[in-house]
C-alpha cells in the first residue's frame, strides 16, 4: 500500500501519461511546467536547510498525477489560481511522503535519498511541516474558502488513514471494508480534493464540484487497489521496488485479504514470518497470485473505474474533457498491464 | 527554549492571567469557554484513536495565551469567526508541541503523558498532522484569505525555527542575532499571527493588522527571552521543570550567550559535559546567573515589551483594549518575578 504514495508505481505509467498529455494538447504540458516552476519557488525563503531539503524532495518528482487531475477537472481553464491549486495538492502529497519516510525510516524514495536519510529525523519532520504549511499558504492566497476546506479535509483524512494503516499492520483481521476505508482516507480523499479544486476554480464551477470529487474518489480507490496488486504481481523492473514490499512492512492489502479467504493455510500464516526475508515475501506473493486473488482485486478496481465514469455522466462536461477524464480513469488500472 | 512551547511556564503566571481576565470582564472568559468547547469538537470525526490522542492533548490545556491574544486584539468583538480563529491558532500551537515531543522523545508535558508516550511515534506524528489540518480547516471556514495566509506563514516560520534550533544545538557559535531570529520564528510569529487575526476579524479591522501584528511579534520575542531566563533562574517549584532543561538539551539561549561573553571559562565549556547530569546543569545555571547575564537578558526582554507598547501607540485603539494589551505585554516578563 505504500507505493501509491510515491513509489515508482505512484501514477499511470509513462506510456499512459504520454497518452493523456498528447490527447490534452500542449496546454496541459504548459500548465504542468508552471506548476514545476512554482514548486521550486515556494520552498524558498525559509532557511537554506529547509529550502534544500524541500527543493530536493519536490524535484524528485513523480508523474504529478494529482496536478493533472486538478487541471483536467478544470476543463479549458488555465488561470494562475488553478496552478496554485495544483501546486497546493502536490505540496500536501509530498508533505505526507516526507513524514511517512520518517516513520518508516526509509532511506530511498524514487531511487533518491530521502530527507530522512540526508537530514535526519528533525530535518525531515520540519520539512514535512513546512510543505504542509506552504500548501495551505499557496491555496489561501487564491481566496476561495471552499478550496481551502477541501484541502484541509483531505489533509485530515490522510492523517487518519496513515494512522489506521499502522494500526492494522500485521493484523489477521483486516477485512475488505476496512481496507477500502483506508484506501479512501489515505489515497482517494486527496484525489477527490484535486478534482474538486479543479471544478471549483475552473470551467465546471462549484455546481460540478461534488460530481467531479466523486469521480476523483472512485479513481483514487481504484488506483490504490491496483497499486496494491502491483506490489504482489510486479514485475520489479516495472514497479521499481521489490515484490511484496507491503508484506515486508506488515501492510495488509486487498490481494492478501482475498487470498486468505481462498487459501485457509494462508489465513493461518503470521505475516511476521517474512520480515527481513525478501525471498520469503516473493514466495508469498506467488502463493497469493496462485489463489486467483489478483484477478479478483483487479476486477474490484475495474468496478471503481466504472463507477468513476458513471459519476461523469451526470455532469455537463465538454466532449474533450470527458474523454480526458475517462482516459485517466482507465490509466489508473492499466499501468503495466 | 523549549518551555515557551508548552512547559508550565508557557504563559503568564496564573496570577497575571487572573489580572487580565478580571480587567477584561466576563466577556473574555466566555470567549475562552467557547474556544474550549470547539477544541474538543474539532478533534472528533477522524477515528477513535486520533480523537482520543488529540482530545487528550487539547484537554491538557495550558493557559491559552494565544487565544487570549486573538480575543484582546479584536477589541469588543465576540463573533463566531473570532472564536474559530482562536481555536485555529491554538490547534497549530498544539500540533507543533506534539511533533516536538516526538523529536524530543518526550514522555511528559505539563505533567501529563505525551501522545508520543501513550501512542508511539506513528500516532503522535499523525496526531500532529491532524491538528495542523484541523487548524487550517477551521480557519478556512471563516472565509478570510488574509487570515489563512497569516496562519500558514506562522506555520512555515515554526517549522523553520524548529529546524534552526536543532541545527544550533550544542553550538558554541550562536550569537545574539541568530538567537533572536530563532525566537521570532519559533515563538513570535505565532503571537504575531494571533494578534493579526484578532485585528482582521475583530473591531480594529485590516488597517490595524500590521500594527497589532508587530505588537504580537515584540511580546513574542520578550516572552521567549523571559522563558529562557526562567529556565536558568527557576525556581523549579514555580516553572514546573528542572533548572537548566535547555542546557541538558543543548539548546543555546540568551543567558548562556551573554554569560559566555562575560566569563571566558564558560565560553570554553563544551555543553555536552552536562548531558544526563541535572546537578551539573543546575551548577551551570548558577554560574550563568553569577555573571549577571540574567539581568542583561531580562533587560533585553523589557526592551521588547517597551517596543510592543510603542507599536500600540500608533493605533487608534479604545482605552480598555489598550490597557488590556499593555497588561499582557507586562505579564510576559513579570511571570514569577
Amino acid at each position: 500500500m505504500s507505493a501509491a504514495r510515491g513509489g515508482a508505481a505512484a501514477a499511470p505509467g509513462a506510456a499512459q501519461l504520454a497518452d493523456i498529455l498528447s490527447a490534452a494538447g500542449p496546454e496541459l504540458g504548459a500548465l504542468l511546467e508552471r506548476a514545476e516552476t512554482r514548486l521550486q519557488e515556494v520552498a524558498q525563503g525559509h532557511g537554506d536547510a529547509l529550502a534544500t531539503h524541500a527543493a530536493g524532495t519536490l524535484a524528485a518528482g513523480g508523474k504529478r498525477l494529482r496536478p493533472v487531475l486538478v487541471y483536467v477537472s478544470a476543463g479549458d481553464s488555465s488561470s494562475d489560481a488553478l496552478v496554485e491549486a495544483a501546486v497546493a495538492i502536490e505540496l500536501l502529497h509530498m508533505a505526507t511522503l516526507v513524514h511517512d519516510d520518517v516513520l518508516d525510516g526509509a532511506s530511498l524514495r524514487r531511487g533518491r535519498p530521502t530527507v530522512f536519510a540526508t537530514g535526519g529525523r528533525s530535518a525531515a519532520t520540519a520539512t514535512g511541516d513546512l510543505l504542509f504549511s506552504r500548501a495551505f499558504a499557496v491555496l489561501a492566497a487564491v481566496g476561495n474558502a471552499d478550496a481551502v476546506r477541501a484541502l484541509s479535509d483531505a489533509s485530515s483524512a490522510l492523517a487518519h488513514g496513515e494512522l489506521m494503516q499502522r494500526q492494522d499492520a500485521w493484523s489477521a483481521d483486516v477485512g475488505v471494508d476496512r481496507y477500502l476505508e483506508r484506501c479512501r482516507l489515505k489515497t482517494a480523499r486527496l484525489f477527490e480534493a484535486a478534482c474538486r479544486l479543479g471544478a471549483l476554480l475552473g470551467e465546471p464551477g462549484p455546481a460540478a464540484a461534488t460530481g467531479l470529487g466523486a469521480y476523483g474518489d472512485r479513481i483514487g480507490v481504484a488506483f490504490q487497489i491496483f497499486d496494491d496488486v502491483l506490489d504482489v504481481s510486479g514485475p520489479t523492473e516495472r514497479t521499481g521496488k521489490l515484490r511484496g514490499a507491503d508484506l515486508l512492512d506488515g501492510t495488509v492489502t486487498l490481494p492478501l485479504i482475498l487470498a486468505r479467504r481462498l487459501d485457509p493455510e494462508l489465513a493461518r500464516l503470521d505475516l511476521r514470518a517474512v520480515v527481513g526475508d525478501p525471498a520469503a515475501a516473493a514466495a508469498l506473493c506467488d502463493r497469493i497470485a496462485g489463489t486467483g486473488a489478483l484477478e479478483e482485486a483487479r476486477a474490484e478496481a475495474a468496478g471503481y473505474v466504472a463507477a468513476a465514469k458513471d459519476e461523469l455522466r451526470a455532469l455537463m462536461l465538454g466532449e474533450r474533457q470527458l474523454q480526458l477524464l475517462e482516459l485517466i480513469a482507465d490509466g489508473v488500472v492499466e499501468r503495466y498491464a
